[in-house]
């Protein structure tokens, strides 16, 4: 066993650390308290300058315009970049674009990738991927009602979508709805690509999310789909295997998630740590002298390492393996990490009192918009469920 | 012992359950995605039937125009308006004018009483409770910056408030201010009312608070006092009685904080039943028949009830031996019926999945807004600590 | 509302108290570190100032040598006797005699009282229920394996009994065995009265539980059953209604547990104190100056008296309105209050470091042979469905 | 980054687990209902079964007999070892013997080596540590009072030592004792090797701990030194020394707990597991189906890998950098893999229900001894709190 990080990747390390506390730190006031558009012309000045240094996309193929580095060590970065919300957004590897870039990249046609990954890929456009619906549970597809009906050269796509996050300004969308009603429960859906200029393209609201609505990147909409119609050149993949590919994607994107969840452990950490050093509670005294905080601190970092070490060797394990050799370990992180953060951040913030319920720091933005870590992209339930019947299995 | 609800009672509890359900249940949605301002005429419209129903201001003074209660009967009825944001405010018993209410009613003059008290408890004006400091932990009054010199016959007072609650559009503020520099700590401030025309008086900003800055009654202000001049008569209770009075109001301000979240445990629990035993998860499930969301829901009634019965409790000791004899039980109920409500509101929303993230049902307003009740008036730790010591006397 | 305790009432708490503390504490070493045969003298020593005081069996029929009282008060005194393990006992009150007392008194024929009902009230004897089989889960009669066959005027009974408590030394078993094998699974079995000097009852073990096989009242024995005839005389109530009686001693047996573990709870926490008040950790420090061991106490105080509220409210819905209207709530209170009490024995064990690990106190004793409150009587688990199951029922 | 495991030491891994699963399994019952003594012959057999395959002493050095593995190897030896709680005394490298013969091959003369370390590798002879005292927290030095005063060519100590674990049957104890009573407090005490037949050294009692007083290696004594005479000659390293050779002793020696925990926690996993999949609970479900017990599994999958990542670790890193510089990862897991397995214990026990209770399984036996795990070598508390307070000066 070895636990190195090589000098070089330590040395990208450093720099990106860096540049997130010298560069995004000082806008995330802004990010927290005006809207995310009038921040943007900053931010493309940020991602600008992360082009020059050489460190965009860190994740995504070279041949595109990324670093194409493998797991562990898109990992180590996404932890770094995770510590400011902007973080992954500067750097060209936000959700949910890496998740499409990644499907575009597996499955697209050429023409498909000619036309959107590139500028995908370079941030001059973003996307979105509409699957949820209101009253389809997830893990449920036998309920989707989302129907695309071949007609001619196209797809005549019907149905009301509820959740699709960033599609206020998307390019595109990635529209999961059932071609084939007739087939097996998991091989009716398909993947297909939806210009969001199309007619009977309709963003009904961006859907108001513990008290935003939100607007452009930041938002999560509910989309009609009336007669909508997109050539069937559009499909992604093959008929039938949109829940396939809807797995793919979803599996290594449980563990991007993880890695940027980590990055906000380690800086909610930092903020806890500080405000105790700092704040005084008598002439002498401050929080880090009382035991409970410092309880809390030990705690902190134990999970966090703790929850750090599992991921760093499961991104491993994918990467000699495959995904499907890690399953197990990916449903553990999946509700172990998102419940460890959680955790933190909530000490952070109690520890900030009242200046932690405010937008004076990124905590009280953490606290409300992280609570979804536990539901998105299956619910702790759900991954606790399917990892115990997985283990049982030897046991029977 | 006798746990009995006298039928009187019980009808009364009847009716504004009622009224919660009926009237106010269906303006929710409009409270938690518009500005509050907008709502406000339906508001008044509501708080007129309130009062032509005779159940106006239940825990105020009958020789002021309310219901005269004792604290376990308010007790029941504040859990009952609890149910929805709105109640309190509808029926004349929010906060922070019941604390000022009972404040003037204990210490004002005859003439503050005729000023204030009146339109008060009538609620035709608010008032806001201008004492946290960002600077200032609640429990050292050492670190207190805002001061009032007497000036002739005026106090100028000077200094920055911070998270001033529903100051925005209040009548006046009650000022907590130095006015004795050199007297023991716990006697160096007083309280001080000032109406909010004065000049001096600057409202900066209303803080965001969880992705909120909200206006009028929903706002926490951050308030400058320049130079602001108000008569000596606005004295409340002899000078540098400030922290004996405040904490006056807090130990009962307590338990009426308790009681409301009470009221919340209760609603958001009927929430997750309802969601459990309605949202489908396949051809003839639902959530209510998983094992784990039954576990919440079992969990969760027997907090809530011993939560309720310890309250109860507490507040029948209070009524038959004054609120110092119940100092251990109220520090008992702070920090466990906060507790409570937050793990019922945390399993509600998790049972609700991406909805319960939204603001479409009440749930995501109360993980936010509710994260501070560990906090204010005492955070946990600070609770725990003073009635571990206070415990510990009898063992040594 | 009304908490009060009458005065009356008050008066024998504290002579029980007392009598706890100045007779019973001093032998606990011997208890905690001896075999129990060997204290039984002493222990009937005890036993005959409770009868001379008058305290005798507070629970227990006044026709038959007990003190009548209601659920409440007895509530009051369990509480006040728990706190030694030795309590009950030697008040007269312990479990399994209690419950079968119970039982004997409502279905016993006047022969059966006569003969068994006396003695057992009085002390004189001992007795045992057995109806636990290693295979089967306590909720699921199905799976009950022991028969009883009549045979002329005889039942014959064949079987196996496992974890039967107290059968050691007792003079009779209460049998649950199947009668009538082709009725519905809950009318399948019976209970029958079994004298322990039956040819073909034999206790093959008392069980090792915690380490410690035991002997006497404090044993947990494996039976068999073979070919043991008893005459039908000794049949319980009606052929068929085992399950139904047993159901009716496990509703009313539950709140006992509760009330017993509150005392539990309550020496637990004063130990705690003790030791946090006089361990020195320093010149002039004690562990009660260490914070966490602060939150400690006031967590465990909350816990208690909530779960104590409630307790005692359950009681008094007892009494009222009869046991069948309090499930819900019996199913709360004996997964909260063992809980509960588990958490508080914990928290005082680590407050003794190593010497909580010894049986120098009665801590480790309660850690390990407490941990059954959670299973035996229906786990938590098994409460939880039930109670989430019955709750559900008014969403549908 | 790499976490492979080589394939001679997976070649090892596997003999030992077949080894403990093949021989130490089948004992388990007899170790854990019969006196430790009457087993040791069959022990003896085992261990000179482990020395024929050349597994003798994994952790010690090569020179005196020992396999002289570094901390990552031998911590994947451990683990495997810990399933059984005869595991490492069948091995040669059970506590408190591997803790002196890291003491002897640091600080011991050679002449002590050639007399006492030889035969204690090889499992000759057995020896205990008797540091602890019952007025002294293990923290305080101050509080020592045992002292062993200089007498010409000799030492003479007197005091009285409490919990020296494994006492009774050993060739000598290393004695901590007051030999510079007015230096500075952590100069104060030295360690010295008494023979335990030395006149003066008197085993007052194995003390009762959680109901067992025990035997031989399985026990805890409290120990009078009355006037007992050794020979300066066996001071170990310099006087004054002791608390920074204990420090240097203790530090590792957490993590050897830690590894031994792991296979405790993976031991108890697989007990829950085979349990859940086998206990009918009706016609055709078993324990497994039930949501609670997948809920269970999953959640102690998870803690336990993230755990096991971070110990592997932390091995790594003492063995790259050595053990001051993990002194931070050390406390950590010395809570967090604690806190994990009683987490684990008791869940598996819960899913045993009454079985778990009971000696027929190992799982009774760790929940009552391994609740000391959070108490020896630093109590959780302590740990928490040196850690954060070091994390802690960063940020000051």
């Amino acid at each position: 066993m070895d636990f190195t990080i090589s000098d070089e990747m330590q040395t990208t390390l450093t720099m990106i650390e860096e540049f997130v506390e010298k560069e995004l730190h000082p806008i995330e006031f802004l990010f927290l308290n005006e809207p995310f558009r009038d921040l943007l012309p900053r931010i493309e000045e940020k991602r600008a300058r992360v082009r020059e240094m050489g460190l965009w996309a860190p994740n995504h193929p070279t041949e595109y315009g990324g670093m194409g580095l493998g797991l562990v060590e898109y990992g180590l970065i996404s932890e770094a970049l995770g510590g400011s919300p902007l973080g992954h957004f500067v750097f060209g590897c936000q959700a949910p674009d890496a998740g499409n870039i990644e499907i575009l990249h597996l499955h697209g046609t050429d023409a498909q990738k000619r036309e959107w990954l590139g500028p995908l890929v370079a941030g001059r456009i973003r996307s979105c991927f509409s699957m949820t619906e209101i009253e389809m549970p997830g893990s449920n597809p036998v309920l989707m009602e989302t129907s695309a009906d071949r007609n001619g050269a196209d797809y005549v796509i019907n149905g009301r979508k509820w959740y699709t996050t960033a599609a206020d300004g998307a390019a595109f969308a990635i529209v999961m709805a059932v071609t084939n009603p007739d087939a097996a429960p998991h091989e009716r859906a398909s993947m297909i690509m939806v210009p969001t200029d199309t007619p009977g393209f309709e963003i009904v609201r961006n859907i108001a999310v513990m008290g935003e609505a939100g607007e452009d990147w930041m938002s999560h909409s509910e989309i009609v789909y009336r007669d909508c119609r997109v050539p069937r050149a559009n499909l992604l993949g093959d008929e039938g295997r949109g829940f396939v590919i809807a797995q793919e994607r979803l599996g290594p994107g449980r563990i991007h998630h993880c890695m940027r969840w980590l990055g906000i452990c380690r800086r909610a950490f930092e903020l806890l740590c500080t405000r105790a050093a700092t704040r005084r509670i008598g002439p002498s005294r401050t929080l880090a002298d009382k035991e409970i905080v410092q309880a809390w601190i030990a705690e902190s970092a134990a999970e966090i390492e703790a929850a750090r070490a599992l991921t760093l060797q499961t991104a491993w394990r994918i990467e000699q393996y495959g995904w499907k050799q890690a399953r197990e370990e990916i449903s553990m992180i999946k509700f172990l990490v998102a419940g460890t953060m959680l955790r933190v951040i909530d000490r952070a913030l109690q520890v900030h009192g009242g200046l932690g319920m405010t937008d004076d720091t990124p905590l009280a933005f953490w606290y409300r918009h992280e609570r979804a870590a536990r539901i998105y992209d299956g619910p702790d339930e759900a991954h606790k469920q399917s990892l115990a019947r997985r283990i049982l299995k030897r046991y029977r």
